[in-house]
């Protein structure tokens, strides 16, 4: 007898999952999850199908190989870039090749900040050139830059104790990397906290877990009533030495100059391509990744990698002569990096048919070797989900974790979509996060063949059976 | 019964180390290896009192700070720059503050080569500005840069088989990594044999085990008699992206700048210090790590911490009243980087005296946790070496393999002196060596104080017991 533990409002429910007791009893379905059960185990041999085709057959490492092949021709695509929108027009035609369905692209006003001449050169105690790179929105400084003492600071408390040191400064903020949702606060409210007690700007230790003197840029954010300063990443080594210095007692004088420049927003596109349903088209299991990049490295890795093992998916099932019933779609969103800005008119467009969404899917935390997914939606999707990974056993993958949530996926699972992220081995993803480091040599073609895989059999399934997953 | 089994000549010896049999048959010992044996085991307190001093007690920590002040006061040490004898000067006092003996400076002509500004930016298939650093006495190129075609090869094989495409060319070299002595030929040599056959530059993937977009900069090596052309490295990630371009069949035009510098050799000095020995003066045992570095980071690990690890032995000795019988010379080296060039003045000047050194250590491997000692010596010495790193068992570092060799220490081995350095965790070793990324970060202050331990337990018993090292 087999027994799945359910935590559902801080009750947990035992649910004999051999009874052949329906567990919908307030959902729509009639089907006992016994059936819904043997309706997964069904599709064994196509989850082998895709399995042999994507890790083992001549689909092998085709998904690096059409990333290598766009990043090495393209280069970095920050939001409003050339770039980016010669990378969406690329990939619009590699999914009309492809023969993919509804191939199209929709319009989104996307940022247009781009990056100037920037340095910082500490003057003081001796000479040293500070790699840097200012982050996404930041203000320009005046032309002869900002010439300004140094105060160092390991954390916003710190800041709060030494406000009155702090006027006319720059701020250096040294906090230790903890987690990446804790640490990156930093990088986001840096220059508004130090604003505040009347900085005159503000340089982040990048946000790494591990360094070789990398600065990670990424996105930062102003806010009303609060002066706007120019704010840059520095290397965790250079934000370790001046903690040092000052430690010491020594003065720390640093020019900052950046010549960053704010346009009107620009004209950019969601690209969007569909194996069309059979039987339900107008319901949708959708598949994405960001085509838009930070302006340093390839991008390859955010989101290089989820783009191409989620067209790699369609592939796949179109190669293997699939069609789900339900329309499986392919979202390669533009302007994440500056919140999600082509995932949020993309809902606002779509979201009048939300109740047709059965999944909403995205992989934006690598493509290194996945272990399953993280799964966001009722225990009763999760119980499905947790039956539609067991077709990956044979890759050994059929871990479901919670918090499925993503930048570009939340909206729908706000909306009580069921949502999924791709759970994979993040131990060197912020090694190259938002760096010069973020390229084709962080990448792995067989990683990215499991992944493609594991991406493939949950979107078929989830598109092809009869009915969709239920929500709370 | 213990056995040790030595390999000399080919041939396996089995000495019965508790038989009391002289092992120096040959050598000028009387004493049995049973004698040497108690001699030996007699430092046990000694060899705890500077572990626990050094690991546990008030000097933990000193090497790591003393390194720290230095490396942020002063930056990168290049051979000829004003840094190095700024660090030269420094260390002197520093020495000569610690209560140290016969602190002296001993000129040295060393090589000034300087980098200038430089770049390197592909302009076809896509304008990419490539992170690059010209190598050690690499010439420039002219003012307007050398603007070429570039030829990807893998191995000094392939340019063989493909040389007649390299006339007029700019050869990128993707050698993979295979370990630094035989992929560092590619840095060393990898100039002279593109001009061999008619390139205008070189252009060489960092010898590095890993990388976050990091160049590796380090010494080339011209030769008579082939042009000389500018030469510089590149990361590991823009040879990938280039050799993936070119196995495409595209083709790729970079445009290079350097205006390096060389100029007369200038003046410099190893920095010596003493405990000088109470019975046998005369009688030397070496401790060394080189002070100058490349001009990238803050040459910290290579060889910051061998300096001051190197240091610590003697300041550990000194601060628990300890006098060997023979003298305990710590030697910092200068110019190591250009080819060792202050060991060779100091062997040049003191070779007179090699049948006074007992013992010559290096440390510039890093100075991370250890395991043990590298060891070049004959037999007899290396079965006392092992009874010697059996003090520390109470650290579990008691390892002693071979190759003990050294760029500073191998005149000495050459002329019989046996020579050890330290053995200890390589495994990032290569990401830092010779990039911006050699800083304080990578050291930790904790294996600095074990390698110290290591290092004053070796340097002081050697030094201290009755009889010098045996030779072959």
């Amino acid at each position: 007898m087999k027994f799945l533990i359910f935590t559902y409002f801080g009750v947990v429910h035992l649910l004999s999952l051999c009874s052949g007791k329906s567990i919908y009893k307030n959902g729509i379905s009639k089907r006992t999850f016994q059936e819904i059960k043997e309706e997964i185990a069904s599709y064994g041999d196509i989850a082998k199908a895709i399995i042999n085709l994507a890790v083992y057959g001549k689909a092998q490492n085709r998904s690096y190989e059409r990333l290598a092949l766009l990043v090495d021709t393209v280069g970095p695509r920050l939001s409003g870039s050339k770039n980016l929108e010669k990378a969406i027009q690329i990939m619009y035609q590699n999914l009309q090749r492809d023969g993919l369905e509804n191939v199209h692209l929709e319009p989104v006003r996307i940022p247009h900040w781009e990056r100037g001449e920037e340095s910082a050169v500490m003057l003081e105690p001796r000479t040293h050139k500070i790699a840097m790179l200012g982050l996404g929105s930041s203000i320009r400084t005046p032309p002869e830059g900002i010439t300004a003492e140094v105060l160092v600071v390991t954390s916003f408390d710190e800041l709060q104790r030494r406000a009155s040191e702090a006027r006319g400064k720059i701020v250096v903020y040294n906090q230790p990397y903890v987690n990446y949702s804790k640490t990156v606060q930093y990088r986001t409210q840096g220059a508004v906290e130090a604003a505040k007690v009347g900085a005159l700007a503000s340089l982040i230790r990048s946000v790494a877990s591990f360094s070789i003197y990398s600065p990670h840029t990424g996105i930062q954010e102003y806010q009303d009533g609060v002066p706007k300063i120019p704010t840059a990443c520095i290397t965790v080594e250079d934000a370790e030495m001046m903690s040092r210095m000052a430690a010491r007692g020594i003065k720390i004088v640093i020019q900052l100059k950046m010549v960053e420049k704010t346009y009107p927003d620009a004209d950019s596109f969601n690209t969007v391509a569909e194996i069309t349903g059979s039987k339900y088209p107008e319901q949708v299991v959708l598949v994405s990744g960001h085509l838009d990049s930070w302006d340093v490295g390839q991008g390859a890795m955010d989101d290089g990698g989820g783009v191409f093992i989620s067209w790699e998916a369609l592939s796949l099932i179109k190669d293997l002569g699939l069609r789900p019933k339900r329309t499986l779609r392919l979202v390669l969103w533009t302007a994440e990096e500056q919140g999600g800005i082509g995932a949020f008119q993309y809902y606002q467009l779509h979201k009048v048919n939300v109740s047709n969404y059965s999944l909403v899917m995205e992989s934006d935390a690598g493509t290194f070797l996945p272990t399953g997914l993280q799964f966001t939606g009722s225990e009763k999707a999760r119980a499905i989900m947790e039956e539609v990974m067991s077709l990956l056993q044979p890759l050994n993958i059929t871990q479901v974790l919670s918090h499925g949530e993503g930048t570009d996926i939340n909206f729908w699972i706000q909306a009580g979509v069921p949502g999924a992220s791709l759970l994979d081995d993040l131990y060197k993803y912020f090694f190259f996060h938002h760096s010069y480091g973020d390229t084709m040599t962080v990448m792995d073609p067989k990683q990215m063949n499991v992944a493609a895989a594991v991406w493939a059999v949950v979107s078929y399934v989830v598109a092809d059976m009869e009915e969709m997953l239920p929500r709370s």
